[in-house]
Order: structure tokens, then C-alpha cells, then sequence
């Protein structure tokens, strides 16, 4: 039996329905306390780009979007078009800013990863796990996991401004 | 301006640097009770395909890999190249089972959206949302929010078996 048949074996998988053809998985959501430091961590040291962004002021709140692009000067320069191209990617990165959080030094969202559990981290994969990682040393940035720690020397877990998790991996095998 | 050059002047936001080329944001993990009723949600419902799994017997817990495939015979067939293949991926569900949690009735995990806030959702694009809010609505899938419900009509919510919301929208307007 191959591998694909074995996963397609296991209690509860279902071939999949003909009424899905076209679904994308576009985006994961978190809500982030400063969304400057949120948009700084994701641009300087985490390479992903803002493009778009949703302004609902009587709601108070905005939302960010981010991903991986290689050549902004590809993407639609208008609103709608941009918003049609967003909607068609995988990989997107939503930011939720409540307004005002940012100000409370008593306010934090919650990282999913003690009680109540749930949500436990989103992952970046590199080219060179290794480098990544004393980049991210020299730029200070928490570690949650270094690679060195624990007995899963090939990944290790960063901590964004709210303390959400970002794994860290490679595709290759580590020397 | 361009709508670039504005989301590109916002504080916090940084040029990419050279050193992150070649990164991808490679997958979201959540915590799921009961493995077979989410496998039969992620597949069945919502149309993703398991591309992989890894049991840690010892540590009493598994991993599912879950994204959306077109064709699995072009996949790799054996487990390293699998996994390679699935660290390159962009918009990939991982599913971690703590074994036992779908034994015990009192147990649940937190979806984020009440205190304590933190993460939000996920988010499917669909080639039409109408459509495949009313096969959710047949297949008896729990709604957070209809597209009738509130002031957005061009987007709905829908609950995983552990709660978690997934957002369905579509790329383009609603007529």
C-alpha cells in the first residue's frame, strides 16, 4: 500500500468531493495588541510584505494582510484588483488591530499554547534553517525553542511581539 | 501614490531583506479532540487532502498535515520526499491529536474568539460562496454567521468540529 493510500485509509478521510474543486486555503487571523511592532516583526525580520490593508473606523478596529511576493510590481494596483488577487492566494497572514490596545500596558492576547489551549503556531519554512536562526539571534528576537534545545534539532520556535509561536524549518534534511 | 507605496509607508513596515528570499509561510497548527470527526471536516466538508502524518507514540500525540491537492499521484510517494515537499508548500493545515482528549467528554479547546482572545480563524476562498454555504447548510455544518446574518453579506463563518471558525469568502464581488 503506498503512502497516499495508507493516509487516504485512516477513519474519517473521504476522497475529496467534486464540490471543492477551486478552494484555497487564504488565510489564518490573529488579533495583535501594537500592530506597528506586529507590522515591523513580519516586514524586517520575517520578510513578508503588507499588501492590503481595511480601515473600519466606526468599528474600531483595522486588518493587515501579509504574504510572500517576490515582485510587488506584479500585483493589481487597485483596490478591487488587489483585493480579487488576495482572495486567490494561499499563505496569507490576516492581522486584527483592535484600536487602542496598543495603549493598555496591562492588555495581551493569548497564545494559544497554555490553558485554555487551542491555536498553537503558524510555521515559516527557509531555505537555511541554521542562518535563519543567527539572524534572528542578532536581531534579538525570543526564542520559544532554540534548535539546540529539546531532541528536534532541525526546527526551532520564534515568538512574534504577542507571543504567538513561529516554527521555523527546513525542507532538507540537516547535515 | 500607489496603494503599494501606501501600505509600504505605514510605521513599522520594512523593506523585504534579502535575507528572507526564499521564504514561505508553510502551515497553521491547531489543536483538534477527536482526529477522525476533524479529518472527516477538513476532507470531506471542506476538501483538503491528508498529505501526511507522524505519530509520537511515546509523547502520546500525532500530527496531520492537511492542503489542498489537485492530482496526489503527482506527489511524492515515499516519506522523506514527502516531507520535503510538504516543507515547500504554502497554505498547510496541521492537526496535532493529543491522544485520548476524544475520551473525555468534559474536554474541549479554546477557539480563540472569547477570552482569552488571541488567535482568530482560518480562512477558505471558494469559487462561489453561495454555493458552498448552501452544501454546508445541507451537510448540516454549524454556521457562526450566515451570509445573511450582520452587515458583510459577501462572507460567512462556519465551525470545525472543535469550534474553531473558518471563514468562506469568494475572490470576486457578490452580484
Amino acid at each position: 500500500m503506498s503512502l497516499q493510500q495508507k493516509l487516504d485509509a485512516l477513519p474519517g478521510v473521504h476522497p475529496r468531493p467534486a464540490e471543492t474543486a477551486g478552494f484555497v486555503f487564504n488565510h489564518t487571523m490573529l488579533r495583535v495588541k501594537d500592530i506597528t511592532r506586529s507590522l515591523d516583526f513580519y516586514t524586517r525580520v520575517l520578510g513578508y510584505t503588507l499588501v492590503d490593508m481595511r480601515e473600519f473606523p466606526d468599528a474600531g478596529f483595522s486588518l493587515y494582510f501579509l504574504a510572500y511576493v517576490d515582485d510587488t510590481s506584479a500585483l493589481p494596483g487597485d483596490p478591487e484588483g488587489r483585493r480579487e488577487w488576495l482572495a486567490r492566494q494561499q499563505g496569507v497572514l490576516e492581522l486584527t488591530h483592535n484600536h487602542g490596545t496598543e495603549d493598555d500596558p496591562d492588555f495581551a492576547y493569548h497564545d494559544g499554547n497554555s490553558d485554555p489551549r487551542g491555536f498553537g503556531h503558524i510555521c515559516v519554512s527557509v531555505p537555511d534553517v541554521v542562518a535563519a536562526c543567527e539572524r534572528f539571534e542578532q536581531l534579538g528576537v525570543p526564542f520559544q525553542k532554540r534548535l539546540t534545545d529539546g531532541r528536534m534539532k532541525s526546527l526551532a520556535f520564534i515568538k512574534d511581539p504577542d507571543g504567538y509561536w513561529v516554527e521555523v524549518i527546513q525542507p532538507t534534511p540537516l547535515p
